[in-house]
């Protein structure tokens, strides 16, 4: 390399490199859109998308060109289209599906992760980082009951947790060729289930579908008989699923009589507590699904029952050697990393080699706030839900399809004439067209089911009510 | 539920949602501390794990409790110990495995994205956040000259990347019964590829492993003979795996001759550009790989070659009908959102249904800079591996194992008598004792291998410089 190619290296615009006034400028701008929004998030509209929508979106449809634009102009477009034109998942009207969180606490973590930049998929590389990851995982083996040689990993949510622990159970239980393995979960399954059995390799047949009873809860006789159905055809049960709370109605499992069906027949049991399996903090989500400590695996979704944003996922496993056998491979490259066995490198039990400081965005609203302060916003969604029903019931010719379990409550408008789905789904129409609330519809047994799901931490009794009223408004809509 | 009970319910602390003055003071507190540390990250120590850090991390280890801790405890303990202890991955001086970045602009990005929590898997919820994705990923299609046909997702990083990309070929090429199906890939593939190809059903045996030349690429020749006999044994060759810069010594494969045997024999050919893909944005890197726009699939991995915070990968399929319907699986309650059939919904080309609205993170700093930013500092990472290569020969008894096709260089040193792997593990851990550096080692045909890679974009010449210097001290320190 000549003189001049080196004198070259030297001229860098540096453009990526901003000075510490230019950083500060770039986070508090950003900083006063954030809180400005969250600081009127209740009065925004619960969805926002106008039916021109499309001739709308001209501004942020313009490509990535070769020069750069001003900070302003992109702010300007965060707030005027980004934010704007959406459902507003961020705020206590959005009580459709299964509400996210967004703690402004972890959004803080998240930028400092993501600005210094650490990469804990290797103990030896940022051992407090990794620690920090660590002291959440015990703490959330500890809240489910689990053993000390319980393992975990964070993911990018609950489909990679689900998709994890299938591919650990095969692992653990079936050959090589392990297309004789079958899968049992309940007809309330989330579809999460079934693509991440179809990722790993099973195709759909595989997944044996379980009639549920009539609370939408995975009937154990059931699923006894079909386990011995396929024992008899030659195929090899392995995994049940269970839900501690479906997305559809919020149903829980009963965790007890799967740990028993599980055990004696060798299978592993993985409960997908994505949407309910914090409540587990509160005494009353304890009673529910206190078996869920004997379950092989749980998946949790951090960015739903804590609150957090999306993005944070997690996989417990009781015994931790099958999270690590099920995803070990070594590579040359990484010689240089062999520590103590003691030591957790996450990288052995993750799909995932490089991925962000997720732990942090839990470590730190955890410190800030400590347990205490989940639990009692959990108890209050518990409680929403119950009010939600006891209204619900108060409304001539509604049906309550299903009561609250935990937080989500199904429900349909019985009319006095005409196609009962096609009136079901423009109500849901006119609900949502008040936006005031937005909620969602689901399909059971082919009727159209409304329902409400209340998970969002900025949630409370007002936005309830709220939801309430938009019902009532509309059925009077519906019925004029 | 009773008068008394729904008194209950406005009695929450609130602790969870700030004020905005909490809020302005929790956000600001934190970016001092990030600014703070990046102003003065040139002077920070290349790595700094001291011999005795289990002892030091006690802080770091205390459990979550049921209380909150202060603020200014917890800021205490991310720069004391998990910033303070840790190679520094965020600095210049990280020069090991394949660097990664972390520009300002992305984690207040990420920051936004974070606290508005849009949730953009769907086009119905957030379209205006949707088509921001989309601006970014028809930016990177036209990197690689895809046709408009093409689609992509982001992925939380290079592995899951790959991960997809096989389980799309398996889907597109093979039956359900899919174990006859085998994988090529050269002998420096990146393990994500055997985590991967092992995640998505395939036994370690089903790739096959083709022994690369002498400059580390995969061998053509041997490629086409290992598929020959394989087809003549029945096994059904589904999928090549080539790449564009490999982990070990940046080697980039023979992209054309490998996308004419896939298209002879009907194999998906699929590129891992997770290091070095970006460089297509350079000239030289243009030349290099123009035939990859032939390939049927590519990982990127912004996270790298774009300099954005871990978290960040992408895959782009050239027909992105392949995507979908490796991916899709449809659901009751998602019955709401059935939109137009050119509409994205990302849920449908992913593993993933909830995740973190990802391209935001490219997005602003993409708007921010603007593509030449991005190039200017690419070509400045080839042009400091060739400084490498030029100085590192100036070195007496150094062997450069690889030259810099990329970013990467390869050497080791040769020492006048002694066990030389031995003697090179020795050298790299007084390189990195200096702490003014931090590179690894790799094993290839039974030899340690030192290695420099170049891509923070925080390295640039001066770091480069220490790490020749350190290079030249750990030798002098060997020979005495």
């Amino acid at each position: 390399m000549s003189n001049k190619d080196i004198s070259r290296l030297d001229k860098l615009s540096l453009s990526l490199e901003p000075t510490n006034e230019q950083m500060h400028n770039l986070i508090s701008q950003s900083a006063d859109l954030v809180i400005n929004y969250l600081s009127n998030i209740l009065e925004q509209k619960a969805s926002n998308i106008p039916t021109n929508i499309d001739s709308e979106l001209s501004a942020i449809r313009q490509p990535i060109s070769e020069n750069a634009m001003e900070l302003e102009e992109i702010l300007t477009l965060i707030k005027d289209q980004i934010l704007k034109y959406s459902v507003n998942t961020a705020g206590g009207t959005y009580q459709a599906y299964i509400p996210g969180g967004g703690i402004f606490a972890a959004a803080v973590a998240e930028f400092i992760a993501a600005a210094t930049n650490r990469y804990v998929g290797v103990w030896g590389i940022a051992p407090a980082g990794v620690e920090a990851e660590m002291v959440v995982i015990r703490w959330l083996c500890k809240i489910v009951n689990y053993p000390n040689k319980a393992k975990g990993i964070f993911t990018s949510g609950g489909s990679m947790a689900n998709f994890s622990a299938i591919v650990t159970a095969r692992r653990a239980l079936l050959p090589e060729n392990f297309l004789s393995g079958m899968i049992y979960t309940s007809d309330q399954v989330h579809q999460s289930i079934q693509k991440a059995a179809l990722m790993a390799g099973f195709p759909p047949q595989n997944v044996r579908i379980i009639a549920s009873d009539k609370e939408f809860r995975l009937n154990p006789d059931n699923l006894l008989t079909a386990i011995q159905q396929d024992k008899e055809s030659g195929l090899t049960p392995f995994l049940i699923v269970g839900n501690v709370g479906t997305t559809n109605t919020g149903a829980v499992d009963p965790i007890d009589k799967l740990v028993e069906i599980a055990h004696k027949n060798n299978i592993w049991l993985h409960i997908d507590g994505a949407y309910g399996g914090f409540f587990i903090l509160t005494e009353r989500g304890k009673e529910l699904f206190s078996a869920i400590e004997h379950a092989d695996s749980i998946t949790l979704d951090p960015h739903k029952g804590l609150f957090l944003p999306y993005g944070t996922g997690c996989l417990l496993v009781r015994d931790g050697e099958f999270l690590k056998r099920a995803h070990q491979v070594t590579a040359s490259y990484l010689q240089d990393l062999d520590l103590a066995e003691e030591i957790i490198n996450f990288n052995d039990y993750s799909p995932e080699l490089t991925r962000s400081f997720r732990g942090l965005r839990l470590w730190l609203p955890l410190k800030l706030y400590g347990e205490a302060s989940f639990r009692e916003y959990l108890d209050e969604k518990l409680d929403l839900a119950s009010y939600i029903c006891d209204e619900l019931r108060q409304i001539p010719n509604i049906e309550i399809v299903a009561e609250a379990q935990l937080s989500v409550v199904a429900f349909r408008y019985l009319p006095k004439s005409g196609d009962i789905n096609q009136i079901n789904r423009e109500l849901l129409s006119k609900i949502n067209a008040t936006q005031k609330t937005f909620i969602s519809s689901t399909v059971i047994n082919g009727q159209v089911i409304l329902r409400v799901a209340i998970l969002c931490f900025r949630t409370h009794l007002e936005a309830v009510q709220a939801t309430i009223q938009a019902i009532k408004i509309a059925i009077s809509q519906i019925e004029t």
